[in-house]
């Protein structure tokens, strides 16, 4: 009991720094959002109305330097997401940034923006990808949040098309995780003969479905929607979806979290009137073509290379218009205003039939 | 240009300034994981292993406080769903709270989860509410969190029957904004000729429909997702749901948040082994059973207006045990161990033929 009240003390003394500390935290927070109004006010004094105060170079920086200097305990994933709602909750205080995503709410596209924003952007939903881009174009919304890497959704192509024929630039990029969960109106693993998915999703749960369901047979459709839409028809079907499918199509979850990598992701983009200035640890996306993929692609790199700049990814589409066979699109890293970056865009920008850079932007911190 | 050097001598200064405040934010978080760190330790020393870190009643004072001290300019609002997420991740440093919540992901309840225990908290998707009371039962889970009321789900009830035989105590609430929509396979309001439903949806948006669909029939189904489902095969069927659903059914959203109140919320309750201590703004959950209705009610009230406790929800429920004619579910304001509260309570338990305390809980303040 003696032992208790010693211990009861040791607490009270702790829980009362706690309560210093926040309203140290408190304080500072407030100084920090009357600081974030006298950057808008200064702004807009120089540039007038129409000036944006989300800066995404800086931002990042910011978080950068955060995750850096953390002490710890807090790791400095969780450190980095404290201080982003933190600034976003200061430069709402302005005008909330507006950002357009592909709705319906709840999906990953507006999870996505939500990440890059922090939880004060007024999140806009849209019922295509075209107005999307629209939006922004028009100024209706700030920013766009479009899904363009390993999706499941099947619009990943569609948001590259789109980009050849856009004045919008590249602002930023969002990593998020993505789960599989295989489910079917059969209650047994036994009773599987199909599993249905996007052809991605299949690709990203082979290991599992390998081990599993060797026997299965994988059949690739257009969405995962439309995987669970079939799975809860067909007699020993299956469906490799997220939960959503499975509620709305009343299927059971079999298992859960079958990818293959814990780590599998979805990219997106941010879309905005301009991209981003340098922040240090850059990306810089291209749009570029030739008459001849299988000959034209290796001149078409030779810059690249000769700069000695890296690619983080190349995806050929056959051209729309006619013009050309084929277009690239290109992420290197770096920022078009580093100099060997710059160097080589300017030696592309004379090889390439089309060469149109899509922005430079942060590499994503969270 | 003169000026504008000069604005960026401002600029730079207002900036270092906030350079300097994210390094002293970065310190005091850091200082504040370790107090709870030491808090954790004190207590495990003290408890042993099983002791439960979070305390409720403590995390809403502390929110209390801060939006009571705050000086502005962010609001209230924001500067306390800042210190939850600082508190979910200082608290998250021993061991992530697990939450149970009505899956599947993306649900208003799982939204709830994250709104009352901030973003470290892990949500686990549960089939059905009572798998949600069985988990915490069972200790796989710290707490869960279960619509109550007011939603559209068409599981309210079956919340409010589970009470009666479960050991749980109610130990917070959380309220959320709903909106609803009017979606159609029609193009045009014009085309609009059946209304379909949720009864407390089609409630909530009824000045809207009698404004804009006056001549329309108001057809009351199962869910929202039902009332989807209809309007995507019937010709000149409309549906008042959410953007979700809009999406499943390819339905067009003909007209945004028509709900009548803009402030229209779905309250949801959180379950643990025990109820949380007084906060000094509390509210008490509990279950009366009489055998008549008419008659029994008004004695099973008595006590409550002769201690002066109000009450701000009564609902009755035919009782499925056959032993009680009718069971009243009644929220009161106050604690249990507030001592009008308690002299009621003790009244109310001679009284009454069924007498459960679910529990007292604080007020929710996001």
């Amino acid at each position: 009991m003696a032992n208790n009240t010693h211990e009861q003390d040791g607490l009270d003394q702790v829980r009362g720094r706690i309560d210093a500390i926040d309203q140290e935290l408190l304080d500072l927070i407030s100084e920090r959002a009357r600081c974030a109004q006298r950057v808008a006010q200064i702004k807009t004094e120089v540039d007038g109305r129409a000036v944006q105060f989300y800066r995404p170079e800086r931002e990042v920086s910011i978080l950068r330097r955060v995750k850096g200097a953390n002490p710890g305990p807090l790791d400095g994933e969780e450190v980095a997401r404290l201080f982003r709602e933190i600034m976003s909750a200061c430069l709402a205080l302005e005008r909330p940034l507006q950002a357009a995503f592909l709705g319906p709410e709840g999906t990953f596209t507006q999870a996505a923006a939500i990440k890059h924003f922090g939880h004060s952007v007024v999140t806009r939903a849209m019922a295509t990808i075209d107005e999307i881009f629209r939006e922004v174009e028009a100024g209706s919304c700030d920013f766009g949040v479009v899904p363009v890497e390993n999706s499941t959704e099947g619009v990943v192509s569609h948001t590259l098309d789109l980009f050849m024929a856009s004045p919008l630039a590249i602002t930023g990029e969002v990593t998020l995780r993505i789960h599989h969960h295989l489910m079917s109106a059969e209650t047994e693993l036994g009773a599987i003969r199909t599993v249905y998915s996007h052809q991605q999703s299949l690709a990203q749960c082979r290991e599992w479905l390998d081990r599993y369901l060797p026997h299965a047979e994988r059949v690739a459709v257009g969405s995962n929607a439309d995987a669970a839409r079939t799975a809860a028809k067909e007699p020993g079907a299956a469906a490799v979806a997220g939960y959503q499918a499975a509620e709305i199509y009343d299927l059971e979850v079999l298992a859960e979290r079958i990818e293959d990598e814990p780590g599998n992701t979805t990219r997106f983009l941010v879309i905005g009137k301009q991209d981003a200035p340098r922040s240090g640890e850059d990306k810089t996306s291209l749009l570029l073509a030739c008459r001849n993929k299988a000959g034209g692609l290796h001149a078409l790199l030779m810059p690249l290379a000769a700069h000695g700049i890296s690619m983080t990814r190349i995806e050929s589409r056959p051209s729309r218009r006619g013009i050309w066979d084929y277009v690239f699109f290109v992420d290197i890293i770096g920022h078009r205003d580093d100099l060997p970056v710059a160097a080589a865009l300017e030696h592309l920008e004379r090889e390439a039939q089309l060469f149109k850079v899509l922005g430079s932007y942060p590499v994503a911190v969270l």
